[in-house]
């Protein structure tokens, strides 16, 4: 039995704690949505007004030496290389995760001729799947992608790529890296993990786990802001013969040569292409550097409490199904499904509760440890069963329902 | 024969002279670098800081819908489509120039099939042709990227799409939109401008001047900020079979469905692939709306105006020999070629006259005539007399030389 004193008491002797106050939390919300879009760090508006008024401003385009602007991409990069447990020198920031995917994916294609297969899982997320599917395509080479609910039985050997979300974006499910990585390499296949859901959510080990190649959003668990620039990360072993497909002047080795052949900087670098958007980049480091400093332990414990106590609440409340994993193969966050999951969670919403819906009927909540406390997912619950013995929802399910059929 | 105090008398009576309050420049400096990077606008910040602190900070997730980010890239991409006179509906911020080119050459050859040359021109910014030279190896479909001095003469029927940087970023000649468009479609090809130094710098009519595709950069004369998304723009005809090589998640029709297929949104709306970074974007729209408060007639003239005084006072100063029309194909930048052209620049820099370097001995001054005064050309020149004169660049040019031999 759970009780509300119960969850007040593991706030009080939470180490993360004190890290709630390095974010700004709007008054009378629960936020259960930092999977979709990150919490504001409460340093972030002064280093992005810093960034706009003193290097922008200011230094004009001397920043890009002056402030370091040249090498933020690396270097932020970098810092979030230590979160995903990557090797140095193979992850760096770069445009969105779905253009990551495009230069990644055809990379890994380039590296395995002769196999056309790039396979990857039903319910993976949608983007994954266009991206792959616009490549494929765009190829035209005989080339495909195939979805199948279990991908290491569908491995074999014309697999060039084993593409995978390593946490489902809605069930909060998270895939064995080093057993899959393994699988994948025992057919010949490379492994590429798209980590928008895990990173900072989860703890990572990319080169311990033998990962080739990774993409992730800087939005999500790394609070980041809206839009921030995604990741991608490359194995050191892969980084010799990296074919990218886009090949953009910041990629180049010597960019400020303006030579009118493309000569890849080394590594991950060339994955660049095109100039980063600084003030966003400069947001997203912000959070990573929040990141950072917690320890991943503490927040794994965390999290994997906070959703153990909501699946036990949920439990007594009738009609949703839950469909995320009990156990420790569980991400940080939780989902059921309702049939009239986007009525209640409106009603959610309106009530402060903010989590997110996923048609056809799922609710959404992200456990963010870095700023949630054991005590909101009681009240985040006791809310929920407030509307659901109110029924004030209702109305709102009934015209949904005329909506959608 | 120019003097300041013509060029004061210009100052007083200039239409655009209230415009510089509207940007923030840093006392001391003469800044002739905003083709690389435009300068702040006054409102830059506080917007910004708004988005940061209001949005992001207080409404979270909700933003998406209550501060119309989701509409952010669309509306800001309409707005800079009547900057450079493209239809209605035609134009988009996403990614960076380079990935924009990228889905746009795409999508040019794939409309085009048969044709196996994308036609440039010699001396094209380098990006351009990085990205066409990746496509065309990406695809191994025996396509061919052919620079040549003099592209409307090597037009001929294998060319798929002539990509012209508009305003050429070391010369500031600019091209004839019109008549080169006509010459391509004269041949079937499809015609994709480069408008990064043409936007917010000259007048600009796509849809008159018959202009298929085109891409353009934010952070240049539009002042949206170092690294702003940049936009693309496609002609109404092309809209409707637009196949885009890379597919993403936001281009979808609907987005929200995360359907496993993916099925384009209507017409250059398909081009937005992934999440927008909303602080950048937020950054770009103050400086696109600015540009469009100002007449684009009297920008014209005085940016023409600027140029020529730079140009004359640059006639008195031997061994500098200058690169850029004298006539009305002038753009809104002058460039210089000089042996020492390094150190000369560092020198004038070290003044606090901003222009840039381009290897191997270009100096490039670039005009933006919404915040820029008369006499600060006529400063410029003086500050590069003096420099001249006291020989203090020649150890600085001594060293460069030994570097660079």
């Amino acid at each position: 039995m759970i009780d509300r004193a119960t969850l007040a008491a593991r706030d009080a002797a939470d180490p993360l704690a004190p890290f709630r106050d390095r974010f700004t939390l709007p008054e009378g919300v629960i936020y259960l949505d930092g999977n979709s879009l990150g919490a504001l760090p409460r340093a972030t508006p002064e280093r992005v007004a810093q960034v706009v008024t003193q290097e922008w401003g200011t230094s004009l385009i001397r920043a890009w030496n002056a402030h370091g602007w040249i090498d933020l991409a690396q270097r932020v990069g970098e810092k979030i290389g230590r979160l995903i447990g990557a090797a140095p020198g193979s992850t760096i920031v770069a445009d969105s995760t779905s253009i990551n995917l495009f230069k990644l994916l055809g990379a890994a294609l380039a590296a395995r001729p002769g196999r056309h297969t790039i396979l990857t899982e039903t319910g993976n997320f949608p983007t994954d799947l266009y991206v792959a599917d616009g490549l494929t395509r765009l190829l035209g080479r005989g080339h495909q992608v195939r979805a199948v609910d279990d991908p290491v039985v569908a491995l074999d050997d014309d697999v060039a790529v084993l593409m995978l979300t390593h946490v489902n974006y809605r069930t909060g499910a998270m895939h064995d890296m080093a057993s899959i990585s393994r699988a994948a390499h025992a057919v010949g296949a490379l492994v590429l993990w798209d980590l928008s859901h895990s990173v900072g959510a989860v703890p990572l080990a990319l080169a311990a786990d033998g990962a080739d190649l990774a993409v992730g959003c800087g939005y999500k668990f790394l609070n980041g802001g809206p839009g921030a620039p995604a990741f991608l990360s490359v194995s050191p072993a892969l980084q010799a013969d990296l074919r990218l497909p886009i090949t953009g002047w910041l990629g180049h080795a010597a960019p400020f040569d303006f030579a009118p052949d493309f000569r890849p900087a080394g590594g991950v670098a060339a994955a660049v292409v095109g100039t980063p958007p600084v003030l966003s980049l400069a947001a997203l480091e912000v959070g990573v550097d929040l990141m950072l400093e917690a320890p991943m332990p503490a927040l794994r414990e965390k999290s994997l409490r906070l959703g153990e106590s909501f699946l036990a609440l949920m439990d007594a409340l009738p009609g949703f199904v839950p469909i995320t994993p009990r156990d420790t193969t569980r991400a940080s966050q939780v989902a059921f499904r309702h049939p009239d999951g986007y009525a209640i969670m409106q009603a959610l919403i309106a009530r402060g509760v903010i989590g997110d819906f996923r048609a056809p009927d799922i609710l959404r909540f992200g456990l963010a440890p870095l700023y949630l406390r054991h005590v909101e997912v009681w009240d985040a619950v006791a809310a929920l069963r407030d509307i659901m013995r109110s029924g004030a929802w209702q109305d709102a399910a009934f015209q949904h329902r005329q909506a959608v059929t």
